[in-house]
């Protein structure tokens, strides 16, 4: 390859990742959770947003689910099933008065991380996702993690076993 | 300068502009806000997530605030006052039951999107930042632009005029 073609080529390479969001380090890292062997998302905290939630007590929290490229686009098209490759992470936290402004609440400490990771094969029992559920960023243990597909097996089948929708 | 420093700078630079976050398009499009001249910047629904919140009645929304690259790596780095060009969106929406998950309410109708603009020269008179409140991608009229600065400036001056703390 001559080095014109090379230039080019390196800037349409790195361009493509950027544009197509292929997050390099999805694959996670930690302790994996039970059941599934789900880890925790490398850098999964950048991820744009889904849509923020509220859950009464007795948890009484407040959560916002982001998603990696693959799952943002899915939604962006309406894509379902999700594909291959798509993972969702719920964060939440405690739902705490602001100190600053009487009308507002907003996080107090962190709870739970949740994760969903979509891999039709491996996950062939489960819909298709493998789930992990993390405390401190420790995974919760096995009894916790035999009660995710149920529910979502119940509630949600009809949008590929996936509660959240985009918050346009 | 010679083909392959081309290829290594071409790499370097559009690696420099994925790293440090120079969002391209920060400027905005659409309607400009009364008084401060803000738009909503391009692009802002791909944002990091720094907080969700909730609001209580009379508006009964759900919130949460996302942050250009160079406002979350100024939360992340701690770094007060923000640098001129960090720029913060507040989605809001109505606050719903989800209809699939009886403890858990979601974002309804969207309600409005208020930015903030870090730019310490222009919007020198009120600490540095300009704002713009868009309802339906519409500017709200100029009485509401009255209401933000003094707001900000009389709760959270300590935080550089911002509200939101990074969620961790």
């Amino acid at each position: 390859m001559k080095l014109k073609q090379l230039a080019v080529s390196a800037v349409i390479a790195v361009a493509a990742l950027t544009a197509t969001g292929i997050a390099l380090g999805d694959a996670g890292s930690g302790e994996a959770s039970p059941i599934y062997g789900v880890k925790l998302p490398d850098g999964y905290r950048q991820w744009a947003l889904i849509a923020p939630a509220q859950e009464a007590e007795p948890l009484n929290e407040l959560r916002a689910v982001l998603g990696n490229d693959l799952a943002i686009k899915a939604y962006q098209d309406s894509t379902l099933p999700f594909p291959d490759g798509a993972v969702l992470v719920k964060l939440a936290w405690k739902h705490v008065q602001s100190p600053e402004f009487e009308p507002a609440s907003i996080p107090g400490a962190a709870t739970t991380v949740q994760v969903m990771v979509k891999d039709s094969s491996k996950y062939a029992a489960t819909g298709g996702w493998g789930f992990g559920r993390f405390i401190n960023g420790k995974p919760a243990d096995e009894a916790q993690h035999q009660t995710c597909f149920a529910c979502h097996q119940a509630r949600v089948q009809n949008h590929d076993f996936v509660f959240t929708r985009f918050a346009q």
